[in-house]
């Protein structure tokens, strides 16, 4: 059984990996340069078959890893079991609680990392609160998430973090095509999946115009969609107006509103005074990193009744007025739980990103101070080369001409 | 465990009915004024939820309803386990054989009908050939697809078809919102979750530029894709230009695609001198009624290798020269097979009209000669209007002035 | 100096020939065959460049033709002197007054017309009015606007109509792209040019969703405006809906809307209640085709000052509370008066079915009762199979068994 | 007649102003606050409407200004003369040439500045390479455009630079809305002014997919084109991909484009092998700084013919195979020269960073060294807060609980 659950999870990976050519193309080129050789690589990552092909090319870069999950939910059991018979030490299983999901992390620790690649930062923290002992023998990290480098930044303000960790987060390539893309598409995929609402002619809430939620808010739009957006920053409020979105505070929005899509980085965004205007039958989903975004508290504390899993992932509040909420997963990230979370194609890019950063860091490590870096430009533009490539589309070269001309800031008008 | 599954039948159909408050209302007032009293009506339909509010509603209004499956693959069990324990006659069960599916029309029509609902003509050809006894007995039908108008205006035209029947495809209503956003948004579902594909930055080409092929282009352009349409009309064509698609023939699109969807309602619209030229990875789905638009034999042919099942409702093809090509859902309706179909609110309002078209017939057959007809104008309107109300959307009304401008052709300029 | 003025007329109708391959082939046809060899023909058209190559099309084809501006903004000089030095009678000339425009075309009619050309229905109702003496010599007709068929199908109700009208806007080529795209484009070009006023982030009321309203919209969300749709009809209500558009009535839309565009083929759309809660700095634009969509009389009844000119086609209208409100064109067509009309390439489109029309009204018009007709379907196809050839766009051919499975209903699922 | 011609660039600068509410407000605040009491600048910009507002608005903060333009064919010579009668120093007329152009600049010069405003780095180079006596006065300068910021780094690379000049083109606030928005719509704007070409079915080909290339495209979507992208940055060619744009090189883009954009900032991005494939009727349009970016030496060598405005702006160039090619602006801003730049309301927002950047050089240019500097965050903050508010529209506030969240790094998942 555990045999058929690792060829299902073999499967799952074979398939993924012929999405991401980039990925599969650099694992070979590490196979024959093995440029992390004698490295202990401890990861604390989304179990799915995409990080699986991410740590199939670091593994044959000459690394050792320790793997455990980023959140509870997201974890392909198959997969886990794949990569530990592939010889991965994986921590890692579905719907544990908060106690596992953490100890976990600590056994994800126990390598004793020379690097680590985070996703929203709990495994930095514990390093830096639970495991100080391991810190002298940490060399550089990676953060995926936006949330995570918030968190980041704020410990370098506070002189906290021990070593450098690039911003995986904050490449061109990762801003735009995994949050914007890759969110944007799973998200709405979760919601159909969740729901089989038809989108043509709802109107959808977008909280939050930061690349996720401009993702989510043109596929909402590309669905048939009205769609408002929400926002605490002006100029992001701007953008989404000139892009001819409606931008209204939430205390409007709460009242129009058909589906609710919470991506802020922030917690509360959708609270008690909301949930009380909202029109029955207003669906409810969030998209950003953390489960906070939407106080589920205040609506177990309004509701009724509950009835849970009126579809797969969907439970339905009932309001003592008769009126009907549905939340998605709990709250939880939408597109993870009930989607499959970022399409291959997408991770193809970032987990590239990921990949060649780890190399810098190996190269580069002993002359970075402690704090938060900027992935390589060079990195972010062999992602894109390589990707265009795959995908069989052709860029101009300058000519030598152009090249002097960019260069040159004496010629005139 | 037969109830275990008419109760899972139930939630599904309590799901979609809270998404079609039209025909829940119709079905009120059908239990009040008991339209249908005394007919029997026989059904070909899609044996999903939302038919299942139909048949509810019908039955309110006094029918007694025998229902077969319009496809084998589109049966939800628990749904006709759950209709079979409300008192419907259904002759349909997920995944049989051709030889089952005609059997199962069969004996929907031994009810002996008054009436016939169909979705594709194959009830109202087996009635006209090979149980003719029945249909002196037939006073009227509803088509709903456009494949099953085309099949009935052939037959009107050889004098062969023997009662009245409203192209519900034909209405206003079902034409925009049914055909083009239902199959549209249920049509990239399907693709979705049958691949988890990313859209945006794929070529994805559609075959058809009809209200379905309209749907589908504009949803996969609104998530992303580059959209290349391939028609035969020349109307189309150009209207599809002037949208800014790109239109190709075939033989070109062939060679760019990444998506391939067939929505013309002919047959082998991809045939094997496409499959010849195709890149790897391209992706096969039909969004037509029958399964006869992508060649599956050409496919078969010239497969060397054909791995069933590479993700649910994908095969992969693996040909000569090494390339795979992926085929969902067999090459039937990827929207059905792979999604959902299309989402109940879409349904609400083809079935509304379906309803109140039958209703119609009761009231007129009498006075209507074998043939095609149009869904009456007041019925359309009719269903929006309580569609919008439904929607909370308010729309202007004329002014007396107004009334007198329009029906006055003295006023000049 | 007429002779500069022609000059100028000549290189505008060369400008506008080169953008209209279809017509410029059709006269090519036209002076091979002669179809309307002997035929007196009274039209009543905008007098542009564009409408002079249509004439020249029609004269190549053997008519003699006498002209009448259907609007006495929309007349270039310049193309109709140099049509009067081509040896068309030209009854037309910029800025004329209501007695004026109507003795011009009492002018037009004075040839005593076998066919004529209308766009609004001004001439034919003069014609069945005031000039009744030459019905009897009259065989058809073609009608350009869906303004015009309105009236003419209250005529027909009345039995007042005395010949056939083929109703050249109710075409699929005329209706898709005219009115959708030439009047969508030339529209926002229009309030462009006369205000220069960023349209992303603007809220664009758009009211009347049919062919013409959804092409304003689309080109209005186009250009990055929130548009918000008013319409009378629940399915075109609806279909804005479904389509992302907001959907309010006018009296709630007043408030928001930055633009106003009027097109619904009705009266006093805009009322003194609308411009009474209207923001400051609201422009209004009527896309209909006659000034009475605003209520322009309302709207001088609120204002204390009116500063006609603030830009070209704009006056400034100042109401007591300071709030100003600038009304384009005089409520006259926007993109006729602002811009250039409709481009050439959507032109030749419409006048090519025109043309084409005229030579079926010749050959048929014995069988014809009075009446509105269809254009026939295979004037259509021709028109567009032209337009694709001369973009260079090809479409597939049916195979034969394609055309057979098309054509036989006995084939099953 | 001067007085005319002040009266009608009053009435422009009027209309202008009132598209501009921010910078009308920050004129009342600096009018009160005067914090450029005492300082002259000198300005090199576009001499048109808006401009003269920023400018009245730095006059009513207390400077003396001379201003020369930027482009001899953007100037409003209305304008230049109100301004004149307003007490500003204007060395600028429409049309003229090079030399008269760098005289204008040095006449502004001679005002020994203190402050420098640039439009493309012409006065900073001049500056720096002519009026070298002149750089110990100056204190600092802002410069609008991605090709002067260029110049500035390549400058200070270099070590040439003398005093600190910020780059307001890189604010968020420009580079969204004044390059993407501003752009995008005034260069569709002025290329149907030029040409009335449909822009619906036509293939637009968009030279460079920066901020500005980005508006361009989405404009020509917008407006029912298919576009065909061209980039040199494989990131920007993904992410242009990503969006659903076709990604070609120029070579074969070529062929297919009906209509080409080039936005690059560099030089001969059409070149003569690129002119000598194009289609019959091809038309080419530069919405780049310098019209360099076309090369207009090959398209005179090519030709056989030259017919200069057979629209205005408009020159067709007849090759030897009798195609056509039609060049606009000849090769220079076509949204400057064929329109009206970019509308009033987007320069409200980038003269107002303008204009609250110089407020922030008076105060902190004696801690700055020489160099290219970021606007202030808070600057463009203040400008978008301004913004929505002239709109009317509303943002969030976070709580004080978000604003702890946001904070602390310490909160898990």
């Amino acid at each position: 059984m555990d045999r058929a659950l690792a060829e299902a999870g073999e499967r799952r990976i074979g398939w993924a990996a012929r999405a991401m050519p980039v990925l599969t193309a650099l694992g070979e080129r590490f196979a024959a340069e093995r440029p992390l050789e004698g490295w202990r690589i401890a990861a604390c990552l989304h179990v799915t078959a995409e990080t699986a092909v991410l740590v199939g090319a670091l593994r044959a870069g000459g690394a050792e890893i320790a793997l455990a999950a980023s959140n509870p939910l997201s974890t392909q059991d198959d997969v886990a079991q794949a990569l530990g018979e592939y010889g991965i030490a994986v921590h890692a299983r579905a719907g544990v609680d908060r106690e596992t999901y953490y100890r976990h992390i600590h056994r994800a620790l126990d390598i004793a990392p020379g690097l680590v690649l985070d996703d929203g930062c709990d495994l930095v923290n514990t390093l830096h609160t639970e495991r100080t002992e391991l810190l002298d023998g940490v060399r550089g990290g990676c953060e995926e998430t936006t949330t995570g480098i918030i968190r980041l930044r704020q410990m370098t303000a506070e002189a906290a973090l021990r070593f450098p960790v690039v911003a995986v987060n904050d490449t061109r390539t990762k801003r735009m095509f995994d949050n914007r893309y890759g969110t944007g598409q799973s998200t709405v995929d979760g919601i159909m999946r969740a729901t089989n609402t038809l989108l043509a002619g709802k109107t959808v809430v977008v909280a939050g115009f930061g690349y996720c939620g401009r993702g989510v808010a043109e596929r909402a739009r590309g669905l048939g969609a009205r769609v408002v957006v929400t926002e605490i920053d002006p100029v992001k409020a701007l953008d989404a107006s000139l892009q001819g979105y409606e931008v209204r505070p939430m205390a409007a929005a709460a009242r129009e509103g058909d589906v609710f899509v919470t991506v802020t980085g922030n917690r509360d965004v959708i609270r008690g005074e909301h949930l009380a205007v909202m029109k029955d039958g207003a669906i409810l989903a969030n998209a950003g990193h953390f489960d906070v975004e939407i106080d589920v508290r205040a609506l177990d504390e309004l509701a009724q009744a509950v009835h849970r899993g009126v579809r797969a992932n969907t439970d339905e509040y009932v309001l003592a007025d008769g009126r009907r909420l549905l939340l998605l997963a709990e709250g939880r990230l939408v597109n993870l739980t009930a989607a499959e979370g970022h399409p291959a194609a997408v991770m193809d890019m970032s987990f590239s990103a990921q990949a060649l950063a780890l190399a810098w860091l190996v190269r580069e490590h002993a002359l970075l101070a402690p704090g938060v870096y900027d992935v390589p430009e060079e990195v972010d533009v062999e992602v894109a080369r390589l990707k265009l490539a795959a995908a069989g589309i052709e860029v101009d070269e300058l000519t030598a001409e152009q090249e002097r001309y960019l260069h040159s800031w004496r010629s005139g008008s």
